[in-house]
């Protein structure tokens, strides 16, 4: 396992355009993980989230150094869901938190001041609470579900383009971070969230699980280019 | 949530002569862990382990600061079973790893010099591998199951007393840390518990869920005593 600090990669080093999450299930088991993100970093995945809430500890840190591995040399970032001990044990960029994780404030102590840290908001109402931490607490808010997601259990109703739309505006309003829209999303969603306000697509589905995750990846990243 | 370092209790202030594991379920839910914990120190519980593998981050986060709210003025520490994370979000006493968790190695260091590490086994073979971890990594070993327990999922086979005997033994030799019998103990086997080398006893539901935890808990401790 590496021993690496968290925050090598600057803060400002996060593209969240084309923002794959992982699902170790969809991919097919840790090595497809493994295959999958190496395949969606070559097609333009900007940042990677490392995500297996079923997935032991052990486990989780070994996929995570295995990812490392594979995207240090991309320069493309890995976060880690929820796990802030697993994202400090193997060095990665950061992590991303929940409304039913470690509080941010707690997870920004703990990470240090140069990782990445995100937070998963679904209502403005979280949004506004976002913008009232501390400077520097928040990097980016994930907003959604803005399609319905068959990714994860007990998902919050989706909010829809003109949900991310209210919340993406809501939250620059506020000050809060820049929003990154995540929930069913798929390539022809991607220039309406752009236009709404988002600055990047957090995807799982999209790419975990397709027949060929690279192009998948290519596609989303055409798709957020395109005007 | 309090905002303590982890270590502000030494590391010899650890005694597991009467350790009790909180089991969520068993208590009746997160306020019943608290009424439990309490209980439970009154009678003479030594140390007490936050396990919940079934709980969010954030609702393991404010059941352990709860506990350090009542085991702080009883001088009684706490660990956080797997956790890393949690017990330095929470300031506890330290952490308990198992096999599936994060290597010990990699736990100190999160952990730093100060804090309490224990580290389940189940072999002779996994305790020479403690033995082997740079000194100062582990303070502690949980050896077991001893008896069949139906408080952990996809528990070992029981060891019984001779088998804790064997590793406690093999442990020693080797230089290991100290040896904590756990697995379905009751105050009955604490003398032979104690008379094959084991420093203390782990007990989930010889405490946890009974009708008068502190009295169950006295027990455990008069047994513990007993020559």
């Amino acid at each position: 396992m590496s021993v690496r600090t968290v925050g090598q990669a600057a803060r400002t080093a996060f593209d969240p355009a084309v923002y794959l999450v992982t699902d170790t299930t969809q991919c097919g088991g840790p090595a497809g993980v493994v295959a999958t993100v190496r395949a969606a970093v070559a097609g333009g995945a900007t940042a990677v989230q490392l995500r297996d809430p079923d997935a032991s500890t052990r486990e989780l840190a070994e996929l995570g150094a295995a990812l490392l591995a594979v995207l240090r040399p991309a320069g493309v970032p890995l976060v880690v869901n929820d796990r802030i001990d697993v994202a400090l044990a193997i060095g990665a960029d950061g992590a991303h938190v929940g409304q039913g994780d470690l509080d941010p404030v707690t997870a920004r102590r703990l990470l240090g001041p140069e990782a990445h840290l995100g937070l998963s908001v679904s209502t403005t109402r979280e949004a506004a609470a976002a913008a009232a931490l501390p400077p520097g607490t928040l990097d980016l808010l994930g907003v959604g579900p803005v399609r319905t997601t068959t990714s994860k259990a007990n998902a919050r109703p989706a909010i829809g383009v003109d949900g991310l739309a209210a919340i993406t505006a809501a939250a620059r309003a506020a000050g809060a971070p820049p929003c990154v829209a995540i929930g069913g999303l798929r390539a022809g969603d991607l220039p309406a969230l752009r236009a709404a306000g988002a600055v990047g697509a957090a995807v799982i589905s999209a790419v975990c699980g397709t027949p060929d995750p690279r192009a998948a990846a290519a596609a989303l990243a055409a798709a957020w280019q395109a005007r």
